[in-house]
């Protein structure tokens, strides 16, 4: 008899959706939103059902949003030259945070990954070629992360940028800033090195 | 303009209550229910709906139940003499897995800690003395927490049992199975030399 009950065992599995929560900590949450923080838990329900209300990908760049038009996506101050495409909508908010960059993005959701059967179309590429198409873009900044799913889905679309004849750039590869050069890791280090730049 | 709009800040705020969980976790967790896992994001709504409407403490016991009086308490088949008494309602779940321990339980949901204002009605102890008072137990183990404050919350209960001619027990300190001597703290360690056995 290791339960109590059919609606804390349910709140318990439904917990496990969320990344980097297994069994044990699932179970320590559930206790804590029914016992301690039934006020928390209340606000949790409410928040989650207001957001799986309001918010949809943006129609144009796929990033959450509550209009069907982001606020990005419908700022006229913006430039309408320049596009950068990245994985998560977090990276447009740490992109934002680190630089002054004032042009478009667009969220893939994620990165190619046949096994999974995450193609072109789960990633929304048919609209990108829509957008590519219009005429408007002259340079597409490819964001995606340094990871080998990361780097085969930047290619991809680097080859379809190309070919529109719009300049494609990428994320400057390198060692990252503070740190110690011995603890950096073979692949990065190579990397800098044969892309040294004379100062 | 570091935001994704009003109910996306909301919810990953809400979903800082969470044990563990910080600013950077809240921000993954929020996309990844909103963006991947939609379905689970829905099942986690219903499930935390239901458990908000039916569960609440045992009238007892104060372990979370469906019930206003748990499986456990309603349970005619179980020891009426003996009574565990615990922290959390996990620790239950721990004891019966781990033990063949038939008697009754008490969930304190917590320790005494003046500090934060938690004293002993917050713990339950009133309706805990009634149960004391009413002639059925013979013996009550003391399972807190081995920490300052559970030891101090044992100690609290242990004197208030012992005042009414009940045999009152506590969980034996030691060291715990598996793992290496050099390793184990000096307080335990302590504690289990000077209470060595004879065999």
């Amino acid at each position: 008899m290791a339960s109590l009950g059919r609606s804390i065992d349910e709140l318990m599995q439904a917990l496990r959706c969320l990344p980097g929560v297994g069994p044990k900590s699932a179970q320590r949450m559930t206790f804590h939103l029914l016992d301690k923080q039934r006020d928390g838990a209340q606000r949790l329900l409410d928040a989650l059902a207001q957001a799986l209300d309001k918010v949809q990908p943006c129609q144009r760049c796929q990033i959450l949003s509550e209009q069907t038009l982001c606020e990005r996506c419908s700022d006229p101050q913006r430039r309408q030259d320049q596009l950068c495409i990245v994985e998560m909508p977090s990276d447009v908010i740490a992109i934002e945070q680190a630089t002054h960059y004032q042009g478009q993005f667009f969220v893939l959701s994620g990165h190619l990954s046949p096994l999974d059967g995450i193609g072109p179309e789960a990633l929304g590429i048919p609209k990108l070629l829509t957008w590519l198409d219009s005429g408007q873009l002259e340079e597409v900044i490819l964001a995606t992360n340094p990871t080998v799913e990361g780097e085969a889905t930047a290619h991809y679309i680097s080859e379809l940028v190309r070919a529109r004849q719009i300049k494609v750039t990428r994320l400057a590869h390198g060692i990252p800033l503070g740190g110690e050069l011995e603890y950096v890791d073979s692949g990065t280090l190579s990397h800098a090195f044969s892309g040294r730049e004379s100062i």
